[in-house]
Formats: structure tokens, C-alpha cells, sequence
């Protein structure tokens, strides 16, 4: 629990930009002499920042642990995951536009094939492109008290919202993670009444759904076209919408996210964000950091007191286990990043949420670095950005639930703990 | 709380060696130049370790606080105090080879002598090396539908386990802990009708047990050759043994421990750790380091994924002042360690429970060096493993209950929390 926070009125004028390479955490990598892609990057800008700042490196979650981006952002935003995060769901509902209320359980969802046992062929339906037509079929369905919402989000995706009395997202998944495997059944994970009510809801409505997908005239017309039809929802991740108080009551800020991947959009808009995604930001390699940038630097400068970054891209690489590919991206965040050079009366943060190794492929509980530029701190000896250089920094090692605490008292909007 | 913890399956092939060396850490020593003993010794295998590895200072309970040897243990391996330590009594209890159930209440024992008016002449009755005939007579004795079950540890030592209906461990010692004092009551720490009827039938017990022991003929053979007899059983360390998930439940890791001393023994048990003790492991000076590393070795080759030696005597030295035999100790260890050097696949993490300067002769609350050592981790400048160069090391300080998390981490065997 983050238990220091407090609401209170304050006259700074400082303005935070927090900006998040998602997965940039690496380890020393032998294509790269040794360097991680961050320490092997040409990356101007962000030295600069480091050398006029201070650097540190943060344990998002907590010493060794493995983040996942959901918990790793939200305590990025000082918002304690053993507090607010019961699954994944919510916060991908959200990053799809839906509006969760407190006690709604939801999951994130692919729209998958299934063959007449019930045994899955694809699980993203061929990749299909677009499931909002598909998705208003089976939306606003009730079964048993409890009502179904679907939405669309980009692809095969979309989120699924379970709302009505004593609706649990202490349910199992009823997606098995894997084709040529039978869908499987959601199953409850405590013994309560409200679990198993869920489970058998929740299956009633998978079996609705696909029957009436199966007739939908959009897969009839794949069908037709030799393409798998998109007619089983395999859901995953129920999470119980939280109360989460907005930043602007807990913070008195008025906060920001400028972010092309849906995660990163509904962690945003559930801690009470408002959300942008300039034209171009796509989440993917190919984003306009440059456009995110400048979207950031607008909202910054027309009232908003706390902007988000999220930069998906070197997460992605680390996956792929491509450190050129990771270190050159690094480069073209940095290039980006020369506006926020320009910046006056703002507290700027670069970090991630989690390292990704390229040898490991995956999520790591190493530290990420930090590097922390305003104009009234104290500055260290480090001149680079990077994992090893950070280490050295003054920030020493903190947690992801510092951050905003640290956020808030270089901008001079902290409220004190005791008189 | 340690609450990030998820069983998963994983298919990691990574194993970890953990090594511990009671109480190693020190402060500057005036006979060793100012240096500490660990910074003293010569120890090319450590030091090659620390400079390949990435070193850091722990903190084995919190900041300042000092360690017990079984709290210390327990966090090491990743298991809160706070949660699972109420005494010490049920650790050492299943050291020596008992077997404990969550319930049960378990002191540790010393037969001591006491005279006709119960005062205490010797706290370890002559340091008589062998109380199995003893503990046998006064075992499985029952007093108001409490259990008491007793089993000889090495030389004046037992171990004494409580079994049965509402037994509680808030009760205190029967343990005066100095010669020329009545033994004292055992009393009830709390207001509960538990305590009061564990107190009452522990001191009638006691009593019960000194009548027999009085009367044993082991004890009437001592007083015959002029040794005084072990008639009274003095326990202390009250504690009720909680339900602890073993390793392999909790992180997967098929667990095992070798130690020599008896404490050690009994928390990795109590831990799920499959124990052994090779021929030589004495827990004491004389101990065969060696024995324990290829012990240790050839488990990990034959199916075990963790193991954890234990080394006691750098303890033992501090405890005496003796900052010379804990230097040339460290020495013998180092050697003992140069097949660890040949281990690929393997995460390897030396350190220490807590420290034992040689200037105050007890633990202290000192943070205690550590370094990590495996193929894939961000290595740091730290060349030398030692109190004060890992204060310069790249993972900084951390608590005793991070280093599982940490370990895990870099074996690729942990789990992430969240998605």
C-alpha cells in the first residue's frame, strides 16, 4: 500500500512528462560487444538527460520479480498492484473503449476458430482484421442476472464485460492458450456462490456466442472466401474493476497518456487519464514517436499537468531476442526526444516497465533504469543512459510505487507526511 | 509479505547454488589493517565470482536489525519471518530429526543439572556427550492431553515437541539461561486458556521428567564417577511450527540442503529441503568444506534444482573475537570452492546470514555481502567480494527476502506477476 498520498490543493506550476520504453531492460549481449541495446544505442538526447539528471534503477514491482506491463504501469503511476490489479481484463476493456464500473468483472478476449467439437484451429481466427461487426452480435446479451458486453478492439481482439449482483472474477480462463486443444470450460476458483454463478453464466453465454457467430453472414462470408471463421470467443485474465481514485483527486493532477497499444490506454484511462492516440502511433515498430511526442508537449502546454508516454516497440524486440533491432529503435525514440529537450518547468522522467532480455525472450525481474531531468535536483556523476551507467546513479535502486512520490516532489506538488 | 510468489511449471534448465557462511560479514578489524576479515583473506575463487558477477549488500531481516540465525534462514530462502517464526524451538526440533505437524509447539533443550533445591549447577550437566538413553526415558509421556515427545540432538542438546489440543507456544522459557539460579517456572505469555494449560502441564512435565532422570541409571552411573548427572530438562525457545509450503510446492525447485549444524538442518527442512550431511561436515573449524561442496555438486547433477551449503564456523570465530582464524577460515572456504567455478547452468549466490564482528563477538546488524554469479546478468566494476566493495556492487542493498525472488529471476524460473 502507497499510504502516503493525500489530496491537497498546491500552486506549482512544474508539469511531469513520464516517458515509458515498455520492456527497454535488457542484459549484456554478445552482438552488441558485450553492451545492452540501451548502452549500445547512439542516443544523444538521452545522455544529456542523464548527465544534466539523475539516474537510478527501479525495481517496478519489487526486487527479482518478473512484472507484467498491467502491474508494472500501474505502479509506475503509484497506484499499488496488490491494491488495485485482481487480472488483466478490466484494463484491456478499458483500453478498448469500454466504461467499467466498480464490481465489473471483465476479460480480454480473442475472437478464435473453432471446429464442430469445439476444438480450436486458430486462435485469432485467421488474424482477422476486424470483429466490430461480430462483436455487436453477441454485445448486451443476459444470462442468469448478468449481462454481456463486447466490444472491438483492434484485430481479433476485444474486451468482454460481465456486469450484475455477485458477478466474481475469480474464474478461470476458458481459453487454453493453445490450438488443436478443445476450448475449455471456465471453471470457478473459490467456493463461493458469486464463482460458480460466474462459471455457469459465463459458459452459457460462450456457447450463445458461438451459435450465433456461426450463423453470422461475416463468417459465412470468410467461410465462403476460404478463410477460418471468427466463431468462438476464447476469453482470458477476469479481473474485478477496482475503485481506483483518479490521479486528479489523488494527485491534484490533470493527467495525460499518449499511447497506440490498448494495455497501456485503459491502465491510463482506469487511474482517471485521459487518453490520446495522435495519428501514427501504432504501437508497433513502425509508431510516430515523433508524433507522440509532440501530441505530449501539446496537451503539456494547453492545461494538462502530467503527461504519459508509452512506447511499445522495445518490448517487441526483446521478444523477438533482436538487440540490433532494439538498440537502433532506442536510437529513434531518442531522436525523438529532442523537443523535450525545449521543455521548461517540467520534471521529466525516462523509464520502462520491465526489462525484456533479448537472451531470455521475456519479461525479467532485473531493474530498469531511470533517469530523472528538471531543473532543481541533485545531479550525479552518470553521463549515460543505461542499465550498468544507471546503477551508479543517485536514485540508487527504488521501487515503481517511488516513482510518482519522487515525480511529485521534484515538481514541487507533494503533500507532506505529517506537519 | 512475500506475496509474489505463483507455483508455476517452467522448463528452465537453471540451477541454483546458494552458500552461506554464518555470520561472515565484519566490521574493520585493527589486526587485519583495517580490513575486515572477508576483506583480508585471500580468496582468488570469490573474488574471481564477484568480478564475473554482480554483487550487492543484504540486509537479511531489515535495515539495522539483527539477524537470528533461523529468521536470517528463513528469509534467505525466501519465507517471511513475520509469517512463519514465532520461536526457534520447532526448527531446531526437526534438525534433529523430528518430525513436526502445523500445531505442534517444540522447544529447544539442554540437559542441565540442577541440585536438591532445583538451582542450577550446570547449565549442560558436564557437557555430557550423548542424551539418547536420557531422552528416550522421558519421551512420549502425556499430562493433560499434551504429548511431549523428546529426541537427543549432539552432545547436552534435545529437542522437545508438544503435541496435542489447543498447545500454545506463548509460554516462556523453563530456562533461567545462568548456572546458580532456581529453574524457573514456565509461564504463560498471553491471556489465553491455551498458554495457561500449556504453561501448567510443561511445568509438571518438567517436574515428572526430573523425577525420572534422577532416578535413571545413566545419570546414577555419572554421579557414581564423579560427573554430575543431567537431570532436568532446560527449555527455552518456544515455538509453533506453521504451516510452511515446502520449495517445490512454491517455486518449483525440487530443494536440497548440507549442512552440518543441527538449526540449519532443521529450517531447510522445515522448508521442504531434502538434508544431508557428508561425512566431515562437522559445523564446526575442523568442518570438511570440501566434502560440502562436492556434496552439493553431485546433487545438482543427480535431479536437484536448488541446493544451499552451510558453512558455520566463520560464526564461531566471530563470535570468539577471533579475526585472524575467520580470515584464514574464509581462505579454506575459498579453496573448498573452485568446482563451483566449473558449474555452467547454474546461478551461484554467496553470502552470509547476518554478521558476527569480531569486535562485539555477537550478530550484529550490519548488512552482509553478497555476490551472484551466472552466465546471463548485468555485471558491475566490483572486482573483489568484500563488505565494502559489494556496498559499491550493482544490485545495490536489498532485504534477505528479495534474494529468492533475485535468484529465481536470473534462472529463468520465476513467474510474472500480472500479464
Amino acid at each position: 500500500m502507497n499510504v502516503f498520498y493525500r489530496i491537497q490543493p498546491n500552486n506549482s506550476e512544474m508539469k511531469i512528462l513520464l516517458i515509458v520504453c515498455d520492456g527497454m531492460g535488457d542484459r549484456p549481449c554478445g552482438e552488441l560487444g558485450g553492451k545492452t541495446p540501451l548502452e549500445a544505442a547512439y542516443k544523444p538526447n538521452l545522455d544529456r538527460m542523464a548527465s544534466e539528471g539523475m539516474c537510478g534503477l527501479v525495481d517496478t514491482i519489487a526486487v527479482g520479480v518478473r512484472p507484467g506491463s498491467d502491474t508494472s504501469h500501474l505502479s509506475l503511476f503509484g497506484y499499488d498492484p496488490r491494491e488495485y490489479y485482481t487480472g488483466r481484463g478490466p484494463f484491456e476493456a478499458a483500453g478498448v473503449g469500454m466504461e467499467l464500473r466498480e464490481g465489473d468483472v471483465a476479460f480480454r478476449v480473442n475472437f478464435g476458430t473453432v471446429d464442430g467439437d469445439l476444438v480450436v484451429t486458430d486462435r485469432r481466427a485467421g488474424r482477422i482484421d476486424d470483429v466490430t461487426e461480430l462483436s455487436r452480435a453477441v454485445d448486451g446479451i443476459e444470462i442468469d442476472g448478468i449481462r454481456f458486453t463486447v466490444k472491438a478492439g483492434t484485430g481479433y481482439r476485444a474486451g468482454l464485460v460481465l456486469r450484475g449482483e455477485g458477478v466474481s472474477h475469480m474464474v478461470s480462463d476458458g481459453d487454453s492458450h493453445e490450438s488443436g486443444s478443445r476450448v475449455i470450460e471456465v471453471k470457478p476458483l473459490d467456493g463461493t456462490p458469486e464463482a460458480g454463478k460466474t462459471a455457469e453464466a459465463m459458459n452459457k453465454y460462450l456457447i450463445k456466442a458461438h451459435g450465433i457467430l456461426g450463423e453470422h453472414q461475416v463468417n459465412r462470408k470468410r467461410i465462403a472466401g476460404g478463410k477460418p471463421p471468427a466463431n468462438f470467443i476464447l476469453a482470458r485474465g477476469a479481473g474485478r474493476m477496482p475503485h481506483i481514485p483518479p490521479m486528479k483527486e489523488r494527485y491534484g493532477l490533470k493527467a495525460a497518456c499518449v499511447a497506440g497499444a490498448g494495455l497501456y490506454r485503459g491502465v491510463a484511462k482506469a487511474v482517471g487519464m485521459d487518453v490520446y492516440t495522435p495519428e501514427g502511433a501504432t504501437g508497433k515498430p513502425n509508431t510516430d514517436v515523433k508524433a507522440k511526442v509532440s501530441k505530449a508537449i501539446e496537451l503539456l502546454n494547453s492545461g494538462y499537468d502530467y503527461a504519459f508516454i508509452h512506447v511499445k516497440a522495445t518490448d517487441v524486440y526483446g521478444h523477438d531476442g533482436d538487440a540490433k533491432g532494439k538498440m537502433k529503435f532506442i536510437e529513434k525514440v531518442d531522436e525523438a526526444l529532442a523537443p523535450v529537450l525545449t521543455l521548461r518547468d517540467t520534471v521529466v522522467a525516462v523509464t520502462a516497465d520491465h526489462s525484456t532480455p533479448c537472451s531470455t525472450k521475456n519479461h525479467s525481474g532485473d531493474p530498469v533504469p531511470l533517469l530523472i531531468w528538471s531543473p532543481d535536483l541533485r545531479t550525479d556523476d552518470v553521463k549515460e543512459f543505461g542499465e550498468r551507467p544507471c546503477g551508479k546513479g543517485i536514485l540508487h535502486r527504488i521501487r515503481g510505487l517511488d516513482l510518482m512520490n519522487e515525480l511529485l516532489n521534484l515538481a514541487g506538488r507533494g503533500s507532506i507526511y505529517g506537519a
